[in-house]
């Protein structure tokens, strides 16, 4: 058994997220139905760094994957590209010891989020960046606001209230803010993300662009620990998981 | 009654094609449709500068309709994507005389065609550029190729097979190549087009860049006036008809 690790990039739009859920297109399903069929049956269980929701993209996605076929790890990419459907890519795959863990050895990830700003949403964006509505946010208050969540936090506040995790401490190291045409890009790392924290983050500092709120609220809001105070969630079509650390 | 003249991008990924198709979800149903909305029930004619395929994009499709609301020009691009789907925008309004006509005024026609040359394309690109499958085309080939498609002919040789138009003459004005990051961009401009011609010139000089065919068989193509020793014609997907000129 060999342990192969891949980078996997995916359009998040026709998914219902990652994870397999019964009657669903899943990125799992579909990658494991692949690989099952190349292992003549056997089934193969794929473990991702961790879930992204329906219409949530990857354009860095990792998994692993156990294999017994003798396929050489640099043509294992193209095997599996040419049996997935188009809007699953794999990017790369490398062979590792069986100490690797897609989810449990991950160090730290990445995501992007992308608001669309200019007058009219161009047609060919609608399901990859979420429009602005003509809204032009001031991007310095927005990066004022970043002071106050770049470091280590209990982000309870910016996490789905229905969410079983324990320990809602976490490390931002990084939250950062380029244009890109008419595009706002919204970058973020960090040590680890509750569920829907990137997209509670977007919303929250959004409306400290468009001025509904102040950038230093964010401070009272993060003490408050308190869901309720944070802003929208924002759209899932605007979110990319772009990097896994490990 | 005002004419007035509407340029509209589409994403052409869901559409069969421009024009109405009985049962069929097509770009002039879907703006009949609102504009007939608009006007209470009263028919709305659209008129195009000419119909794209099922799948084709635009980036500056030309319509013209007329209209008897009292709406200012500047707020009729609004109203419009109010309630347009989002795979419509209307780009700009604009108020014309009445002899103003979106097809028979036209003076000339501007495409891009666009292939994916990375060795595995982006998920979120296969809707909206042609796979080359790994392969790098030799550009200056292409280039050289072009040189025989450039001016007045007869392009019997470049139009499906089973169209009723009478004379085939055209002048191809330009006819270039450009990289776009490692998506190569063909773009042509011309006083007009016959059916399928962007296609079949992209699928038999795409055949050239990968050296299947000489480029000074490219003369030789249009003096026999034959599709058949044409290339094949190139997938809907990779076409972007970008301006109508008048």
């Amino acid at each position: 058994m060999r342990r192969l690790k891949a980078t996997i990039s995916y359009d998040g739009t026709l998914f219902a997220g990652y994870q397999v859920q019964p009657g669903e297109r899943t990125v799992q399903l579909e990658l494991e139905n692949v690989l099952t069929k190349m292992h003549k049956g056997e089934k193969v269980k794929v473990t991702a760094s961790g879930r992204t929701d329906a219409r949530v993209h990857a354009t860095g996605q990792v998994i692993h994957f156990d294999t017994t076929l003798a396929i050489p790890v640099e043509r294992y990419k193209k095997a599996l590209n040419v049996q997935l459907p188009r809007d699953i890519r794999v990017l790369e795959v490398e062979e590792m010891d069986n100490g690797f863990h897609a989810r449990y050895s991950v160090s730290g990830k990445r995501y992007r989020y992308i608001w669309s700003c200019e007058e009219e949403q161009s047609p060919f964006r609608r399901h990859y960046a979420v429009e602005a509505n003509g809204l032009k946010p001031d991007v310095a208050k927005m990066e004022e606001a970043a002071q106050y969540i770049i470091g280590t936090h209990d982000f309870t506040c910016f996490c789905a209230a229905n969410t079983s995790v324990v320990d809602k401490v976490r490390t931002v190291h990084s939250l950062s803010f380029s244009w890109h045409g008419e595009e706002l890009h919204m970058v973020i790392e960090g040590n680890g993300f509750l569920y829907n924290m990137v997209r509670i983050i977007a919303g929250t500092i959004w409306e400290v662009g468009i001025g509904k709120r102040e950038a230093k609220e964010m401070k009272e809001i993060i003490a408050s620990m308190d869901r309720g105070r944070a802003g929208k969630t924002a759209p899932a079509h605007g979110l990319y998981l772009e990097k896994v650390f490990y």
